[in-house]
């Protein structure tokens, strides 16, 4: 497998790209406007057909690229169904299953974050998105987010999953690329021995601002982010 | 690829256990003597024939179960041929390869936190023993350790692997699991930015206590772990 993960520095969004070398197929999750021309040059370099772009949410801190990919190549967009992002040609549902090769994308709902989103697990790789993040998760407090959901999320989905497995978030602020679940199960401040109600309590006393691009972002991305910026 | 990652609490040392699906061959990383019986029952569960059992180094903190690993299976031993332990079958060099099943094994010579460290390169994974640790690396004050020696490995071997090549130390005492090289290129502390000059000065004031088991597992070590407490 080709596999290169790629950095937003202006959201702290990882994108990453995921190529079988044997049908030279490939994927892209959680790609950046911003970054078209570099995924198109990837693409290139490695001999790659992108045949999926995927979102894990409707972000709410960065306009995707998945509708530009499209306009560029021939991938399918896809999003969880529950996004409301009605012009994704895949309207993902828990247990879905994209081919990549031989190698088989399974689909996880793991709402919480927000009501749509999903994890795409790889092999023994799982893209979560911001459903669970390094020593942190997505916060809850918009776009049909609700933290008792996403604890029921990562518990009964996520930490089902073999303590070996890798977890490759959709953000980091801090410099760190990877973790997996037997980590996080250990050590995520949040979510270390702690219950329901502790983490519904962690997550409603955060009162975060309001990210920036929220406005701009949200409804654009269920556009897939074309004419991200309308005129007038 | 079967891939375990197995953590002794005592010395909170990270084994590893893995194996190739379809030769049904199986390798161990710094396997420790207490965790004997549980080898030996993960590798009859997955039906492996353990071929290599492999030693970053002679170890100072737990004893490696190397030697009863052969004694009770058919493994091969493997160690770095500058560590002094003449019995193991294997004297790995810097350049060396190992297969397993389709898998190469690339021994890389990473000294500096022992004269004869190694790390063991396999797909995208790199097996870094004491060399590299999660936002750290092994200490540089006995056993032939020299920290310019080990910022030149750290740097001119392990730094110029691609940025998503996995990291598994030898050890860690947070609860860490995994790291990439980019990430330690980053962020670990020790080395961020940090000038050759710097990483030797950073060293050298560290002034930590003796390891309890130094003059146990040192010589026992060199012996493979064989008659590790000899008698009288």
């Amino acid at each position: 497998m080709i596999f290169r993960q790629l950095f937003d520095q202006e959201s702290s969004t990882y994108t990453y790209l995921l190529g079988d070398e044997s049908s030279k197929e490939a994927l892209l999750i959680d790609p950046v406007d911003s970054g078209l021309q570099l995924y198109l040059t990837l693409l290139d370099q490695y001999g790659l057909v992108l045949k999926y772009s995927l979102d894990t949410h409707v972000h709410a801190d960065h306009i995707t690229a998945s509708g530009l990919l499209r306009q560029e190549t021939s991938t399918l967009t896809g999003i969880g169904s529950r996004c409301n992002a009605l012009l994704a040609d895949l309207q993902l549902q828990h247990g879905d299953q994209l081919s990549l090769g031989q190698h088989i994308v399974d689909v996880l709902a793991t709402p919480g974050h927000t009501a749509g989103s999903v994890s795409y697990l790889m092999n023994d790789r799982v893209f979560t998105g911001d459903s669970l993040m390094i020593n942190g998760c997505g916060r809850t407090d918009f776009q049909g987010g609700d933290p008792g959901t996403l604890y029921d999320s990562i518990t009964g989905q996520l930490f089902t999953l073999p303590d070996e497995t890798l977890v490759y978030p959709g953000h980091d602020y801090k410099g760190y690329r990877v973790s997996a679940i037997g980590q996080e199960k250990a050590i995520n401040p949040r979510l270390a021995g702690k219950s329901r109600e502790e983490f519904i309590a962690i997550m409603n006393a955060l009162d975060l601002p309001k990210p920036d691009m929220l406005e701009v972002a949200v409804p654009a991305n269920k556009r897939l982010g074309i004419e991200a910026y309308p005129h007038g």
